[in-house]
């Protein structure tokens, strides 16, 4: 992660107060509708798997022998199993196969351990008087739905360019027995694309918790979405857990939703032989085994590991234009005045935008008046509340290059005018 | 539903006991290995479906133009809820689509309840000291394990000819606030193949139910699954339950499960304005919509609901010879000793045989020790307890009808050899 820091020249913005007036009226004047608001792949990645569309053609049976056609295997066909087994350097055996969505996989595990806990819990959680979480900020929004849905008390702690900070995680959890997990993603992190480094990951593996079931949910939502030619590995974090004697703290979850279809994907949980026992345990009373069909699809599609990894460069060479355009127009139109702070990722899809302090809502509303449709101010914090009201998440991975551009100018004169305002005390 | 009932020549039944061993001792010589446990389908049905296989082939875009390989649409592809909104009866903005398993919709809503509980519940469910449910035997076991999966009480009442017995589960629910629900299989229920009368219908969507929250699950789930030409309609149960002022009562559940494929099919929940709202509020939480690619894809497949209704009558060639094979071995061999009652159904997926009483699990056993697999004896009752020991459930679907000859055969000679131990006092 590239962070750009520059400190504002308040004066020269204050001055420009009138000239960026006029600039937004004319941006307002262009009566764009344009969405940088989630990370959808667009649809030329789409196409990318358009093969799929006709896959798997004439073959009904797995490898094995096994009719995809009908009922049953709940851990998903073998086959595409190893496939991403290899890819998240995990045991085929702690590698499940499931439905369109790793959101659900997620959803499910915490819901189960609010009705049951999990075997090492002293009661299901939704017997607990409290619950609570740790969140590193900025973060996703939809791991923090998740946890207020289900009345888990949210605590943050601040994001580094090697992932949540380990310290204060540790602390934390220590003596706190009523904090029972954390999310972390843990490559090309959503929204601001930091990587945790193996000491990072070894040091949330090894903490002592309070909590006996205390769990990390380590969401790999990104781990082969590269935007450079360095295909930065993800630590290696169940052998971590293992080696650390606390193999049932991390579950990891990944999905092609950004490989192949976002909404005709599949999804993937890896964890210890026990969690992964727990799980089935549960996932068999309210499934009749994943759709197979869509599996075999998939692993006649990419063939082998590598044919993922070839994949996928296929979608960097769509992306990177995009991000670097994103990332350009901000150092050009920001960096004359000094303002804001951005990423420059690596891989996944966003960059997230730290604004002028107090203006985060502010900009969001006036492109919103022009237009362009930003993420909320907030959503990258846990109950919509950025303390600071500046950060921003920029999805730049849906609109053609073109929108990106002129969105993206928009934004500028938008954080401009904002951080102007601020500066002139308006 | 026709049901065979006779009595049981008890003499000669005990008379035949050498000549039964004979048979039983030659049918284990023959070393068979078949299978009638599940209500799977064939190859041969599966099948059917095969153009799937192939599509959507080359189109990615719903009738509206929805991209249907991204995110979104939490309700479903639009032209496969028209489809299923006519065959089911229910108005299209109160019909979802969703995944492969219409199991995972029921586990949601009761889990949901228990979580969250119902717009009108007091509290959620898993706050409530009991919580219990009503549930008709013989019924089916994957209903009953996601009661007792939620720490969900079953109280039985009796099937009968027309769907529960009405009377008996509004005589429970009346006064009782801890009964927040009842299963209902409407059509072709399994295992018996009864169907629920209209006025069985308006009574459970009349009665007064003392919980605020009490819920009718009502599994459609062989709607369309008919075996002569009567094609019974489904009462329409969410107008009566609208019309009864109970609007919320019911949700109702389908797939295409035993209509294209048993692992990669879609699942349906139709319910009031209301339900729907609380239903979609949470699955916004775990799921970023549906796999739109295999709503298209059933869409061009079936083209029209009469193309549903069409392809069934194929399933309906297939299946009907090997019930028909399954009730006229019953009838020859049980028939002459007057042994046995079980149903003819005129749809679904199963025979239920009752033997006599005591001597189910018996009959389990030696067809086991003779290689056919029955479901286990009790799995048609709550918590595995058939308090009569005498049902059960016969799966014709999946085996080739030749196995179907073989295994029936066998069968008829363990419930003969079990009913003639009994009455020899063995």
């Amino acid at each position: 992660m590239t962070t750009t820091t520059s400190s504002p020249n308040a004066a020269a913005l204050t001055a420009a107060l009138p000239e960026l007036r006029e600039a937004y009226a004319a941006l307002q004047a262009k009566g764009l509708k344009l969405d940088l608001t989630r990370g959808k792949p667009s649809a030329e990645q789409l196409d990318l798997s358009n093969p799929m569309l006709a896959l798997p053609g004439t073959r009904s049976r797995g490898e094995s022998g096994t009719d995809v056609r009908n009922y049953g295997g709940l851990d998903g066909l073998p086959e595409l199993r190893a496939i991403f087994a290899q890819l998240l350097d995990v045991p085929v055996d702690q590698l499940l196969a499931g439905g369109n969505a790793s959101l659900t996989m997620m959803y499910d595990t915490v819901a189960w351990a609010m009705l049951f806990g999990f075997p090492e819990s002293p009661a299901p959680w939704s017997r607990e008087e409290t619950v609570r979480w740790i969140c590193a900020v900025p973060g996703y929004d939809r791991h923090f739905s998740v946890c207020e849905e289900l009345g888990i008390e949210m605590i943050t702690v601040p994001m580094t360019e090697t992932g949540p900070d380990a310290q204060a995680v540790a602390e934390l959890v220590a003596d706190d027995p009523t904090i029972k997990g954390m999310w972390v993603v843990p490559t090309y992190a959503n929204p601001d694309g930091s990587v945790v480094s193996d000491d990072v990951a070894r040091a949330l593996v090894e903490m002592p918790a309070a909590a006996p079931d205390f769990r990390i949910l380590w969401d790999n939502a990104y781990a082969l979405h590269h935007l450079t030619d360095v295909e930065t590995p993800t630590a290696p974090v169940l052998r971590l857990a293992a080696e650390a004697g606390n193999p049932d703290r991390v579950v990891m979850y990944a999905s092609t939703s950004k490989i192949t279809w976002a909404g005709g994907g599949v999804s993937f949980l890896a964890s210890s032989p026990a969690n992964i026992a727990w799980y089935k345990k549960h996932l068999a009373k309210a499934s009749i085994g994943p759709d197979k069909v869509n599996h075999l699809r998939h692993a006649m599609f990419f063939g082998s590991a590598d044919g993922v990894r070839e994949h996928m460069r296929k979608h960097r060479e769509i992306l990177a234009p995009k991000f670097r355009a994103v990332t350009s127009i901000l150092a050009e139109r920001l960096g004359k005045y000094g303002v804001g702070e951005w990423t420059d990722p690596r891989g996944g899809y966003f960059v997230s935008l730290d604004v002028v302090p107090g203006t985060a809502a502010r900009v969001v509303g006036l492109a919103k008046e022009a237009g362009i449709a930003l993420t909320p101010a907030g959503a990258t914090f846990p109950y919509g509340n950025d303390p600071e009201d500046k950060n921003i998440r920029l999805a730049p991975s849906m609109p053609p290059l073109s929108e990106i551009t002129e969105a993206m100018e928009g934004v500028a004169t938008c954080v401009l005018l904002a951080a102007a305002e601020a500066f002139a005390g308006e």
